[in-house]
């Protein structure tokens, strides 16, 4: 048995999410069903985590195991002749056993973009989020101070979740601009919560319309309480930016 | 009549272009349309240029005339309230009758998007050109410094040109980084000739693929010969980035 790791880029707009189900539309389904077709035998893919339906990734990775004998340069061609346009693999790769995509990560980063203007602009519109140009980006980027270290983010997890460790570490967290205007919140940590991203950002919204203090950002933490933070803020502006290993 | 000065984003992939044409959507189309429902006058916009179908603009300007009393802040928010998705008016200004859209340029930005890749990229598919992962994206910056200056770019001018002064002057050309592993080629001048910027990136990508020298950039434009260039390149991948005015 051989172990390969898989980088792949992914558009979610079109996808009911990473983690397969029946009937739907999923990254994970599109992957096993093109390894499948290629190795001719039933894949499973494990993949860094799962991401949202519409939340889309730069480099998501993923690992599956093999009896067959592969060519990395020639299943990642192949695999990109047959999948979707909307999934791509950047990089296939052959790997010790030990390896694991879900549990040898080191860092994830992610970026949840966004704009500040009165209108929808047509060249940003369906990958970054609109705010109102009332927003002070300057705010919302002191705010992201009172994230780093270890914390416990039970104040920034959908109630569903059914987790008990609330537990994480951010090792950074910022506003950056990238082209076109648009700005993205990146935050990189060991791991993430179910809708902590999105949490988080929709709290540092409110913190840009001055609705509270950046410094806020610290109570809002240790009150351990879901009601204090800021809304969840749509997927589709989520970007799963980088997997980091040990 | 008071004169006003108009900044306009617009995805250009649905567009036939931004010159108004009968049965066609254009751009001028759609914002003279827009202006006439909202002014209740015949209006007619002039634009620092025509930009072909597909071509996006990050930020193209135009000027219209009109006998009515105008707020720049209400128009603003009606045209956006009323123009399609895929354009958007980011600034409204009265400004001096001298102000002519098209014949005040004194410099114009455009970018040709480009990534270096295998296989097609979900996150850049439909934005920037792929370009063979075995081109050397140093060398086609290197070329780009043959271009500074005045010169006759009559080889780099589609033939069906009506012009016959092909001298423009050259402020500022390289290949820069943007996101997402994305490239382009941004070039600033006192003006371009029709299908210019996509013909000298059909030239750089000789370059960066190893057919012809960097320094043969500076023998094409001595040769004054279209044949001697490259190809022009798909529009999707140009954007015009901004204008400058005396």
């Amino acid at each position: 048995m051989e172990r390969f790791k898989l980088v792949l880029q992914y558009d979610g707009k079109d996808f009911c999410g990473f983690q397969i189900q029946p009937n739907k539309r999923t990254v994970q389904g599109e992957v096993e069903k093109a390894l499948e077709f290629l190795l001719k035998e039933k894949v499973k893919i494990y993949a860094s985590g799962r991401t949202d339906a519409e939340v889309s990734a730069l480099a998501q990775v993923a690992h599956f195991d093999t009896e067959k004998c592969v060519d990395e340069k020639k299943l990642e061609a192949s695999l990109n002749a047959i999948l979707p346009e909307d999934i791509a693999v950047t990089s296939v790769q052959k790997v010790d056993n030990s390896f694991d995509a879900r549990f040898s990560v080191k860092r994830k980063t992610y970026q949840y973009r966004f704009y500040v203007s009165r209108y929808e602009l047509p060249l940003l519109r369906g990958r970054a989020l609109r705010i109102n140009d009332y927003a002070d980006v300057s705010l919302m980027n002191k705010a992201c101070k009172f994230l780093l270290g270890e914390h416990d983010f039970k104040s920034f997890v959908a109630r569903k979740s059914g987790k008990t460790d609330f537990v994480r570490t951010i090792y950074d967290a910022k506003i950056v601009e990238l082209d076109d205007g648009m700005f993205a919140f990146e935050i990189t940590g060991n791991g993430f919560l179910y809708n902590m991203v999105r949490i988080i950002f929709g709290t540092l919204i409110q913190v840009g319309y001055k609705k509270i203090e950046p410094s806020k950002v610290k109570d809002i933490i240790d009150a351990k309480d879901r009601t204090k933070a800021g809304k969840t803020m749509p997927a589709f502006a989520l970007v799963l930016k980088n997997v980091e290993y040990l």
